[in-house]
């Protein structure tokens, strides 16, 4: 009951903030933005100081050493988190924008504007540095937003919200602008159900915290980052390319969302091309899954591999292993990759423009590839200047996500006493 | 079960001619929305003898004569309806639009595509003429549809379904991408509730059935349609507009969404407009409920008025009754609006460029108007050639929603061997 009310208190003093932040011009919110990196700067040491408590917390209970980097915050690390704060201020302000427009038979003129969404829920995992990404898009856009930060980063999402309320404050903006969500599960349950309260929830973070958000929420939700993203080399893919790529999209960074989980090899590629990628592969510490027809190519060759089971197939491993597979021809990739896809991105390697464009027009997902690494899906690559998560939903947003995926548009029509 | 199983079934069939959908020209797309008309002429006395057995039943049932004239079908309005179809089909296809792309500077070229959703789910009320504007519209985006009509329609809406689902198997197209939903409350339950099945469900209808929907549906949902709008006499009025907008916006066509529920009068317009306005309507037939200051301004002109309860505030009537309360200046009119709005549509009547703006930029609804009435918050008004709903959330889509709506979109990234 007390969360209920927590959530009810800080979503309304969140509306009553975002109705300042919709007015504000965007050398307002620039300038409130420089400050907001300014103090984090100035409050590198606390936040450092209070980033070690949450780290003593992580490893006293037993945190993997992957984590605890991930948690991490040095001064170089919050210098840049300020910097990120800072290019988000350089970017031009989506808010104003008309999308369309035009004047009407009976002389009324219309125009869809882009208006900020309001209220703004974040629920997400570890990274600190994500708080202060998600209140800098926040501000930019014109939105308020409630933080839900990992518990484990809970000292210094505390402290980086205190500094960055502060600054707000010493800007004559509202403090609320950017709220901190504490409490436990109920908190974040009476946060899903502020249907009204809250416009929109954001949850960047596992399977696991997605589906939770998605089933539980009645506020809209964007579905974001799982990602089982395939590779799939074609009978006429350049072997080269085929083999950079596969090696990039698996090894480059196998963490993230864009990283390939699965690869898919065209039968005629069995004898020369597969043992050669599973061997590149496997020697850059990639355990592979394998097929039986992949199998018996890696045996031939003495790569160590395992046998895939079901769920390798759906297995979004965020770490150096890969399931492979031999697919017949191009209608058995297409039909692997629907049975199997969560809709993020999708690649094939082909010099063949009839595969590549039924492979770009039949595959269902946010992003589909032509010789290019799945880990191109990314708001920074893409140009776009920031990013606040990956989509992989239909409605609203779907792939990356920067700023004017925060807003929403109006319709205001100007007339001069017209009626029906 | 049986249900679940059936939606499921329906929802599979579904997706599998969507795939089909998504691949059709323009030009197939067209065809076999004309032959869609065609059908509906040829069977026009077939489905007008199927409406009269729903009449049969609901007349037996006791339905008011309001509704029964929305339900009712005569030869005059299915050739209305299969002219709706034929104006579907020469509308522009959204699918393939390219909404933006660019080179990159490492030479990949990206674009973002317009594609079909997939599988979109109706839920609605009486009119039959949407089973056919929905599947009509669907079609026309690339999309399979699974409609479930009201109740009291349901022989109607059978026959319309098979005209359809008929024409399209004459074209060589998959019936599928028409789908009807029988079975009770447990069925609409499992369309809700089929995640991955469903790309999307829109309801229209009252404001119970959008309630539902959006509180048990986990398939992303458009909710739309409840309109509490409000016209805001300002002191810088032009009172012709002002008397002219406000008696169109109330009773050109009440029972519509887009139609002015609440009426604000700047206080210094209470001797000579408000006494005018307030006659007018009610000569007009208009129930007034009214606060303290526009009753007493109707009691000194002799007109018949209601207090107004605290409901009347939040209430949508549907029907020629409004709410009226003076208001001290332009604070209090957006004050007033931003407690009831539903966010639909709000309009000002003013000729002052300040007010004016300070309205359109700080009022949150889908439709501001400056001197207009809100009935043109409609697809058909604003040119779009056809609606199929008006959103009043802000995720995806505000206002009215037409083709484009229907649609979500790709990102294609074609290269040449770009990694990371």
């Amino acid at each position: 009951m007390s969360a209920v009310l927590t959530v009810a208190d800080l979503a309304a003093k969140a509306r009553t903030a975002s109705r300042r932040l919709a007015l504000l011009s965007r050398a307002d919110k620039d300038a409130a933005l420089l400050a907001i990196a300014d103090a984090l700067d100035a409050a590198s040491a606390d936040v450092v100081a209070a980033n070690a408590q949450d780290i003593e917390r992580g490893r006293a209970s037993g945190m993997v050493e992957g984590l605890v980097d991930r948690l991490t915050l040095t001064p170089e690390r919050v210098a840049a988190v300020a910097d990120a704060v800072r290019d988000i201020a350089a970017l031009p302000d989506p808010v104003g924008e008309v999308v369309r427009g035009s004047t009407l038979a009976n002389g009324l003129q219309i125009r869809q504007v882009r208006v900020p969404m309001g209220v703004v829920g974040m629920i997400y995992e570890a990274r600190p540095n994500v708080t202060v990404d998600a209140a800098a898009l926040g501000l930019k856009s014109g939105n308020a937003v409630i933080l839900r930060g990992g518990s484990a980063a809970e000292s210094t999402n505390r402290t980086l919200v205190t500094v960055m309320r502060d600054a707000l404050t010493a800007q004559g903006l509202p403090a609320d602008a950017i709220g901190l969500l504490d409490g436990g599960r109920d908190a974040v349950r009476a946060l899903l159900t502020a249907r009204g309260q809250v416009d929109l929830i954001i949850p960047r973070g596992g399977a696991g915290l997605i589906q939770t958000v998605v089933t539980e929420s009645t506020v809209p939700v964007i579905e974001t980052g799982v990602g089982n993203c395939h590779v799939y080399v074609d009978a006429a893919a350049d072997l080269d390319k085929a083999l950079a790529i596969t090696l990039n999209a698996k090894t480059h960074r196998p963490s993230v969302c864009n990283a390939a989980e699965s690869l898919l090899v065209h039968a005629s590629l069995t004898q020369e091309f597969l043992p050669k990628v599973l061997a590149e592969l496997s020697g850059a510490g990639v355990v592979l899954h394998t097929d039986p027809a992949a199998g018996s190519a890696a045996e031939a060759a003495g790569i160590p591999h395992v046998p895939a089971t079901d769920e390798d197939w759906d297995t979004e491993y965020l770490a150096l292993e890969i399931a492979v597979a031999v697919v017949p021809d191009l209608d058995g990739a297409l039909d692997h990759i629907r049975a199997h896809s969560s809709g993020h991105t999708e690649a094939i390697v082909t010099e063949d423009r009839a595969a590549a464009r039924r492979f770009t027009t039949e595959i269902d997902a946010a992003a589909v590839m032509v010789n290019a690494s799945t880990r191109f899906t990314d708001g920074g690559e893409f140009g776009f200047g920031a990013e606040i998560g990956i989509s992989t939903q239909k409605l609203h947003a779907r792939g990356p996500m920067a700023l004017p995926e925060l807003t929403t548009t109006k319709w205001i029509v100007e007339g001069d006493g017209q009626i029906r």
